[in-house]
């Protein structure tokens, strides 16, 4: 399988594909700076909740090579100090997926807490930390993906025609993918037929990076635009919905990629079971539900044009949220790397992930 | 106002829009024969229910022309018999919009039924009442206009943000538009805030030709991608729903771009108000429901290409259901030139427009 990140330790180089330019064209970014990587994950060369977790992660080991030297030796609470404040910029980056923040803090723990005190032992034990965290990446989704498809046998046998949205696969993790695992896991048990992957307008993530995906692994799909799901239920072309998620709530309100809630609502109306499939990194248990999560509001352009053409005449003005939150109330169970977590989901999920 | 077709008497021709190319391009389109017509409507060079009923009409008397001179002065019979099967083509051109059989049927019925005798002269007949199916689509737009937006001051107050999907404006139709016939009189009585126009993939009538049209007139609105409005629902960014149909069974079901069915749903689990605005000659009494409507499947190229540009993987399968069917239970009631059609909607649908 391929990884979406390769580290290179020796050149302190991260590389991976520019996602914007799938799937007609394969061209690696490569980031040796803070900057660089942010303006990655800002710009979304890189995307997918997990994936800028890991990403943001390791633009924080590059700014630890970038700032090195104006540290000395013993300056370590100053080393510190600014290395919080680089892990709060990463963090703003993209507001909505908890991965980033969960990966940041997560780092910055490792960093304040290392007893060492030696600063190029903290940065090694943080290089550590990045590698680790993106091979466990892969490790969570394939477990996400044996009990996702294990759960769907024991629930709605074989033959499955599965919905997904955007791209929750491997170029949104580390590799395999947290829905997309679901469905490659599905895919490898044989109860999948094929899959209906949304176009997912504005970026375009499912016609170009799901179907990427799907046509590497030789997994049979029909592309739909976003609008056509709903009917494609109702006509009873539909048995599951899968899709990941940025951030869930204790309750288990599921913000993600925009367009999923509307997909929740046509699946209640229509009796279709709708799944989400999210690691642990993706729950946020300080909210209560799905009205605190911050919704990112993205550039207009991505509207207005397709593929640097214009579409719409100059001046119009545009809304776009990049994400919204399903409700719990028609979410039929959450697939993770522990488990499928059913209802009811504050109690279940408190029981899995809770403190 | 613009006339969406000009009928040029003495050249024989009809000239229109290239709806295609809009909004950056504006190209005309000349048709001379009745090839080129149906050619043009069936590459959407024109589109709308209402607007391809009277260009579909157009088309046959260009056949006229093209094949008057085969049949002398006694051919009659023959002239009226192949007439007929011009006609039975020119239905079959695209199977959902009901108003192009509607329309196909009144230029038969009038040759078929001309006394005259004479080809001359029923061509001569013929060519006014296309003129006057012309002249008529815009009047009867007007009055779905008044009727709606008198409806929605008395039922919703004024500031109000009306979403549509598609373009059901004044290039849907002979001029002023179903939808967005009732937005623009809504507009003049000055209880509109906004409109949130859908972009409406895979042709994008609302990015292109809607936003053209509220530009135009200088009608405040938003551009959104479609999977963006339920969201804006559930936020309470959207006060009514209002679309065109294509055809309307005898219960209120009514076909419209696909995507619709979809808004009617959300817009029911949001109690939002959901509209349908269409002419008589878009109601098919013959049909009970929705069932019977044909829904037209069109090429994987609208899908897979915006604008020329591929976005997906060589060798990706599509579905691409052209229309869908919003459930008359979704439907709040339906604007018409006659009034606004309450529920029941079979008995007062009937009463309205029954025989």
């Amino acid at each position: 399988m391929e990884k979406s990140l390769i580290y290179d330790h020796k050149k302190k180089e991260i590389v991976f594909l520019d996602q914007r330019k799938l799937p007609l064209v394969k061209e690696n970014v490569k980031c040796r700076t803070f900057g660089e990587m942010r303006e990655a994950i800002y710009e979304m060369k890189l995307r997918g909740a997990p994936l800028i977790g890991v990403a943001g992660a390791f633009g924080l080991l590059l700014w630890c090579f970038e700032n090195r030297s104006r540290y000395g030796d013993s300056n370590t609470d100053k080393f510190a100090r600014d290395f919080a404040k680089a892990c709060e910029l990463m963090e703003g980056t993209r507001p909505t997926a908890v991965n980033l923040r969960w990966a940041c803090r997560k780092v910055l723990e490792s960093v304040a807490g290392d007893k060492s005190r030696k600063i190029d032992s903290i940065i090694g034990s943080l290089e550590k930390l990045c590698v680790k965290m993106d091979a466990e990446d892969i490790s969570i989704c394939e477990a996400i993906g044996r009990h996702g498809a294990k759960y769907l046998k024991a629930a709605h046998g074989k033959n499955l025609r599965i919905l997904t949205h955007c791209n929750a696969g491997a170029l949104a993790t580390c590799g395999y993918g947290t829905a997309l695992g679901v469905i490659r896991a599905a895919h490898e048990m044989k109860i999948l037929k094929h899959v209906l992957a949304d176009e997912t307008r504005p970026y375009l993530q499912g016609a170009r990076i799901t179907a990427f995906e799907l046509s590497q692994d030789k997994i049979d799909y029909f592309l739909i635009c976003d609008n056509m799901a709903g009917w494609l239920m109702k006509k009873g072309e539909i048995d599951v919905v899968i899709t990941g998620a940025d951030r869930i709530a204790a309750n288990g309100d599921s913000a993600n990629k925009i367009g999923t809630y509307s997909l929740s609502v046509l699946a209640h109306e229509n009796k279709i079971p709708f799944y989400i499939a999210a690691p642990e990194s993706t729950f946020d248990l300080t909210l209560k539900n799905g009205e605190g999560i911050p919704i990112e509001e993205r550039t207009e352009t991505e509207v207005t044009t397709i593929g640097g053409a214009r579409i719409t005449p100059h001046g119009a003005k545009v809304k776009n949220p990049a994400f919204d939150v399903s409700p719990a109330k028609y979410i039929s169970a959450i697939m993770t790397e522990k488990g499928v977590i059913e209802k009811p989901f504050v109690k279940n999920i408190k029981k899995l992930f809770g403190e």
